[in-house]
Parts: structure tokens; C-alpha cells; sequence
């Protein structure tokens, strides 16, 4: 039998074809997104029907999605984030679910190395101030002069300190759940409230899930700090980094994750913050690499599928 | 005596005072820049009244400067270009120039990094979209996606091809004038145009008098390739550049360095030209570096001049 396997993610593919070809090879069925933007709850619900197996971006996969879906048997999401994917719902009807936690390690780290350089080196102001005909030649500062404190050592966090140590950085980890064997001497480990006071930039790489970053923690920080936040918007109290930004205790900012996606908030209106759309694990070969490894996950998962329902081994749906 | 030495960088131990610490420990009077922008030629004859050392910005140097300022002896630019010192003139009349060409390299090269990273991980354009109003995810490319050619493989060329090649980028190197010795394996060496037929990305780092980049260069080059100038703004054409990035041929630019500056040109319109104004020394650990540099330069011509008048071996201006 074949594998009918649906595309969630808006930009499966869009460089590379190598991710559609090994599930042409594999006998799979794919049903593209051809909207090329992220599906709503009804036309995920519409875009899942007989659809055995899904590459997921970030649309709403919530109970009432998933119930709609009898069909669907694996869920691999082409990323690292399962924040839109209900898992307690998604076990329960035993549906697989997966994600690509190694590979974006690297593409997040550069572009954070990319976007502390365009803040610490006063590029993203001078940018925005000489396209409107100022020419302000501030003096900025060098990796090297800095001090960073990276919160939550995951895979990312690790890579991007890594990084920043081999310019010259002092960084600072705050990460209350990393094992001991991990804490390597080459960083000093804090409480994030402790870190905060003594560096000139913080950047998030944790998956938290309440606010991290709020009125006091700023008012903790060194006049002129910068921020940087590329693992989940809600990380970060938007008003009060709005607030922060205004008394200029909070000097420059990067946010490539947001309240809501797309994001078309106040802070557009702020020339010292860098804007991205959510694209830091957006390089040819981290997409690539990415959507080969939800490929293999989603088949792997379909497999299993399969055995569970012949022997009965799993509570929940085969082949239907 | 005293020497009467004065500061015409307008930047000067902006962020440090310890060059001008060390310029009082040394017996000198200070005539500071209070203007705090480039002066222009009637403004640094007046500032020159009486001066026997000028710590050089980027202001006129010319003939008609150097003989309205007679006991100047020793001029020391902060910083490595002498385009606005007529070095022909200050040898005729006796004044020793140097300049501090050691010093920019790193922060040269990180800026050149974080410009590239801005450029080919498509942040410039996303910044400037989404603080419009639109969420465009594009896919970029990593550093270690790229094929880049550095032309000029002085200090600074050098310190770019090292750092880029750590990131795993591809370095072609196109500079007529290197040493064999210097020609080292990891770079494919290559003439100018040979070069620009196959790279994605072609970084300018000479001290050429004329035009490299104009539109037969353009017209070699892959259809949205990336250019980046901090060298000198003279070395690309500008109508050329606008004709270039409209017809997408250059999809995106860095230029730190002008026609004229400040700059107030057409290329101001283009949001995807990455502009800042001449800051790639600007760190704090360069401007120092840099600033106390050409303090001891200064200081040993000045004493020089002082000899060279008492032995009356130096034909020029000893102590008037």
C-alpha cells in the first residue's frame, strides 16, 4: 500500500527537491501545501483528510484538528518547536510525533552571532540612520569586549556559546537543568537574576514556557544592554521590553520569534530592534538537512504504524 | 619645550582617555577638535595655528594646509588610508607623516563577517520588510555556503580570507601584487575577472587609485551576488551598482566607505544596501588600539624633528 503524506510546512522543499524525492522513492503519495503560507485550523483539517502521515510547519495541530484526522498515523515536524502540536491529544490517539532537534544548531547560532554583531557593533542603527540620511558614526563594540549571558544550554545554547567564546567573548549560562557532567569550566554558571546584572547582552535559547525576561529582570540589567531572542516569543514581556527600550536601559534588541506569527506589533515601530520573520534556521543546507531528517522520521513512523496495527501491539490507529 | 599638538579626528578618546593621558604625560599641550565633525580646509588651517603635531583624521591635508601651518613637523593619521594627505607636499616641507596600519585588521574583518552575515542570511532585507509590515520568510545561506572573493590581500584581506575560511566559506583571492610566499594554499588565487565569474559574494580590501567594480565587472558576475566596500568608496561605480541591484544582478551590498562622505546618494533609496558610515575600526578596543598608536608615532617624529633640527641633518622644519 501507498503512504498518502501531506506538507504542512510552507517552504518544504522550496530550494531543494531531495526531501519529495526519497518520499516519491518510498511509495509515499504527497499532498502539497499550495498555499504557501501556514494553514489555518480548518484548512489543516481540510488538508489532512485521508492523509496517512504529516511534514508539519507550525499550524494548529489541536485536539480538534487531530480527532478530525482518522487517518493520520505520524506526525513529523520539520523543526524543533511543538508548541502547535497538542502531544497529550496526538498520544492519545496514537498518533507519532517527531521533530529535527540536531540540525539547527548551527544555522541559530550563526545568525544569533550575526545579529549580536549587527547590535553590539551599532550596524542595525547606523543602517536605518543613514537610509534616512543621517550620518551618526557611533563607536560599538567588538564580540571580544563583550560579556553574554546565554539562557538555556539545549543543543542551540551550547553551539552559540561555543561560538561567542572563540571571539573573545566572557559568557555567563544560566540553565537550572543541565546535568553537572555538562557545566564545562570554559563559562561561568548562574542564576539568570545574577547573570543579568553583570552582562552587556543576554540572549534566549530556552524552551520555557512561561516569561523569562519581564519589567524586573530588565531593571536588573547594565545601562544599554542589548537583548536577543530567537526561541519563543512569549520568553520576553513585550510591553515591558517596549518600556525598556524607551528609558534606553535596553539599548538594541533582535527578535526573530514573536507574541503572535507574522508579527504586526509595536515594535515595528523601533529602529534599534532587528526584525526577522522566524528564518534563523532559514539557510539552504539547515532546510535541507532539516526536512531530509522529518522525511526519514515520518517514514520511520509510518513503518511502525504499520507493524503496531498487524500486531496489535499499539492502542491506537494502523491502517484504518 | 612643550610640544602644541593638534586632535583633528573628530572621534578622538571618545570612549578612553588614555591617549590623551599619555599625550599630557609626554609635555604636549592639547588642541582638541571641538567641532566634533570633520573640519574642512578653512577650519583645520585655524586649527593649525602654532601647532607643532596633528593627530590626523580624515580631513584636507593638502599643499595649500601644510604650507598655511609652518611649524607643523609630524602629522599621524588615526587610522590606515592617507588619501587626504598630499604625502608629496609634507615631504617637501620637511613634515613626517605615518599612519597606524596594524591596528584595524580584526575589527575590520568582524565587521566584514557580520556585513556578509547580514547580507547572505537575507537579514537586511527581512529587517527592513517586517518593520513595513511584511513577514517574508526567504532562505538564506550560511557562511560555509558561500564562495567568496576578497580583492587585496593586505592586513585586512588577509584577516578576512582567515576568518571567513573558519566559518568554511570558499576563498578565492584576486591581488596582482602579493608575494609568492604570501600565496598560501588555502585560497584559490585568481585574477580579478576570473574570479567574479564564479563566486557568490566579492569583498573589496585594496588600496587601489581607480575604479575595480564597475559594469563589466557586474555583467561577469552569477545573478544575485553579493558586494561589500570598506575599503575605499571610489573603487566601485556607483551609477554602475544602482544599474546592477535594480536588475537583481547584485542582489544585496555592504558599503561602509563613499564617493563622498558623509554620503547623502541615490543608494540611501535601496533597501537592500546595507550602509554605515565608515565605522569598521569603530570598537572601542580598536579606536584605543589605534589612538594610542599614532600617539607614539606622533611623539617619535616629533622627536625626530627635534634632532634632525639640532644636528641639522634634516632638510625641513626642526623647532621654528
Amino acid at each position: 500500500m501507498r503512504w498518502r503524506v501531506a506538507v504542512g510546512s510552507s517552504s518544504f522543499a522550496a530550494e531543494n527537491d531531495s526531501p519529495l524525492r526519497r518520499l516519491g522513492d518510498a511509495g509515499a503519495d504527497i499532498v502539497p501545501n499550495v498555499l504557501g503560507r501556514r494553514l489555518t485550523e480548518d484548512e489543516i483539517i481540510g488538508h489532512l483528510e485521508g492523509v496517512d502521515g504529516l511534514l508539519a510547519g507550525l499550524e494548529p495541530l489541536n485536539r480538534h484538528v487531530l480527532e478530525s484526522a482518522p487517518k493520520l498515523k505520524a506526525i513529523a515536524r520539520v523543526g524543533i518547536g511543538m508548541d502547535n502540536v497538542d502531544l497529550e491529544a496526538a498520544e492519545e490517539l496514537g498518533i507519532r510525533v517527531s521533530n529535527t532537534p540536531d540540525e539547527p544548531a548551527a544555522a541559530v547560532a550563526e545568525m544569533t552571532l550575526a545579529a549580536l554583531l549587527s547590535l553590539a557593533r551599532g550596524i542595525v542603527v547606523a543602517n536605518s540612520d543613514l537610509h534616512a540620511g543621517r550620518w551618526n558614526k557611533g563607536i560599538g563594540r567588538s564580540i571580544a569586549e563583550l560579556c553574554v549571558l546565554i539562557v538555556g544550554y539545549g543543543r542551540i545554547g551550547a553551539e552559540v556559546a561555543a561560538l561567542l567564546k572563540r571571539f573573545g567573548a566572557k559568557i555567563l549560562v544560566a540553565d537550572p537543568f543541565v546535568e553537572d557532567s555538562r557545566r564545562i569550566p570554559d563559562y561561568a554558571w548562574v542564576q539568570l537574576d545574577e547573570g543579568l546584572r553583570v552582562v552587556d547582552a543576554v540572549t534566549l535559547h530556552a524552551n520555557a514556557t512561561g516569561v523569562l525576561l519581564s519589567k524586573d529582570q530588565f531593571s536588573l540589567m547594565k545601562d544599554g544592554a542589548l537583548v536577543l531572542n530567537s526561541a519563543r516569543g512569549h520568553l520576553i514581556d513585550e510591553d515591558a521590553l517596549i518600556d525598556a527600550l524607551g528609558t534606553g536601559k535596553i539599548r538594541g534588541a533582535w527578535l526573530d520569534v514573536f507574541w503572535e506569527e507574522p508579527y504586526h506589533g509595536r515594535l515595528l515601530a523601533h529602529d534599534n530592534v532587528l526584525l526577522t520573520p522566524h528564518i534563523s534556521t532559514y539557510t539552504r543546507g539547515c532546510r535541507r538537512t532539516m526536512e531530509c531528517a522529518a522525511v526519514e522520521n515520518l517514514l520511520r513512523d509510518l513503518d511502525k504504524a504499520r507493524e503496531g496495527s498487524r500486531e496489535g501491539r499499539i492502542a491506537g490507529r494502523g491502517d484504518q
